[in-house]
């Protein structure tokens, strides 16, 4: 279902489940492949990608989730939520450097598992990124807008989120949702390289993942009540 | 002053009032026609234009503000401020999909009311957007700086609103302050499509609006002093 | 070290210390030129360039900080900190526009303090702007993560503090780094002519400089925990 090599400092996650959908069971043995990665030491980086000519991740497991008792070995309905988003929260802050490579559709779910990573590179000419809940009637949780919101700028998040916008590769890059587009050649290649060169960045994971724990966990810096001014004025207050 | 109409499931709402200046009376004018919007039910979409060719809306009724007493039939103005405000106000969290077509100047008031709505077309040869307070010394009230700063990148807010830049249409697409360009003869017709695309998100107007009010309302989730990583992390406790 | 000038309504304040590393001294020299500037009344903007040929400014002076016993014209290092952080919320926070020349590399600090500017113009061929703290271990602190935060779209900002990408012209402009990019030989042409377009808007010191408070400073409106449209809702509870 899920596969991981390691070459050189990278580690190379393959979803190979067809449309790469989530429920329990997918959520779980990613969280079991993220355990293998986060028990390495020394500079590393980590590459997601997917096995399928045609999807990175379509979303949820709509079929177990309309009927979980016809699928059990799609896992526990009930948990799926909760596991599902602390694993998005592990994810957003990885204590290494992480890339996405974009194949092909994310949608909803796989939107949100593509932008936990720290770099998107996405295929130029084929597949669309989309969170699709408001079309289809569903609603966005809290935490998945606050997902969006961290990491989109405020007119890309805003089209993403209350307009369901499919973002195709060029238009995905113009928006600042992926860092770079290449054919789907050199798709897997340009991630390679690209989490090569971060590598380094992992070595200091206190530091590296540290950093996003400030960014995106409790009482991050960045929601504080006070602007940039304050913090830089009462600086020596603050211990810095 | 305002006129609506209806086809298909698009409204439409004209502004036929010169330079569409803002005084108590336009603000009353607009809310009524929003009444006649909001009360009706199932997919539906409105497009927001002006029958003048050079003004989208030029701002505040100067000459009123200048002189209450002398245009009587521009309303109270006592009451101006905090009608305006909760107008765009209930514009921003409309629970239908909105579509502006800036066709020519938009200048503070005008500005916000354009920016209250989902999408933006602009005439890509002529016009201006433009947060003109500081240039001309006025103060911008907090809510306008609250309105400009959820809505805009932060680099595209801070020109905005410190430096009262004046943004022609190829420059505000650039900028992320709307979403589509075109020539003036297309602008109509461009509007009405893409809300005629949009109505069906409109259908189900507790979801889209009451996203609209999570995103932009009161203790907006997207405000709280904790991070996307928390939120995801502690979704089960929150019951998502 | 330092070097002021003005001509016709702009003051042109001049690094001329090689690399331009900071230690207190650097701070405070800054500090005095920032006293004649804000001294002065009426219509006025600031534009801060680099004598040097290769460097706006190279970050912290690594010789001093690793051995400041040794280097005793640099200053008390127990104060840099809190000095530096506090001269940063000055110039965010300065009552007249800045207009910041970068000119070659600026790193570090020199990358901070080109950011508290209001407009950024930046040579288009050569030299990178870069916040490389994560790269070379260190943390960076949260005034340093709220100013670029505050400054640049989400996007930008994540790839610029957890990637310590470097920024040449051309990207930094793409990304809303910086709001133009010109040759080097039209770089202080151009910074002057900026600064003396924007310069009227010093003239109304209380309201540009208050406006920056209120964006920046203690209880910023933008960090309340209330959306836009709570604030335009009730704005006429708030005065407005």
């Amino acid at each position: 279902m899920i596969n991981l090599e390691k070459n050189d400092n990278v580690f190379t996650l393959t979803m190979d489940d067809g449309e790469n959908r989530w429920n329990t069971t997918f959520v779980r043995e990613i969280s079991k492949i993220l355990d293998e990665v986060e028990a390495s030491t020394g500079a590393a980086a980590l590459v997601t990608q997917s096995s399928s000519p045609k999807f990175f991740s379509n979303g949820l497991d709509l079929d177990w989730v309309n009927a979980p008792a016809e699928h059990p070995a799609a896992g526990d309905y009930r948990v799926f939520g909760g596991e599902f988003m602390a694993l998005m929260g592990r994810v957003i802050t990885l204590p290494i450097p992480t890339v996405c490579a974009i194949n092909g559709h994310a949608f909803g779910a796989g939107f949100m598992f593509a932008l936990c990573h720290d770099v998107r590179l996405m295929r130029e000419d084929r597949g669309f990124i989309c969170a699709n809940e408001m079309q289809i009637g569903l609603t966005i949780p809290n935490p998945e807008l606050a997902l969006f919101r961290h990491k989109l700028p405020a007119n890309t998040f805003f089209e993403t989120v209350q307009l369901a916008k499919r973002w195709g590769g060029p238009q995905a890059l113009q928006a600042g949702i992926v860092q770079q587009t290449t054919d789907i050649d050199n798709l897997a290649a340009s991630a390679f390289q690209r989490a090569q060169e971060l590598a380094p960045l992992g070595a200091n994971r206190a530091n590296y993942g540290g950093q996003k724990e400030r960014l995106f966990g409790e009482n991050a810096i960045l929601n504080n009540s006070h602007g940039a001014a304050y913090h830089l004025k009462h600086a020596s207050e603050q211990g810095h």
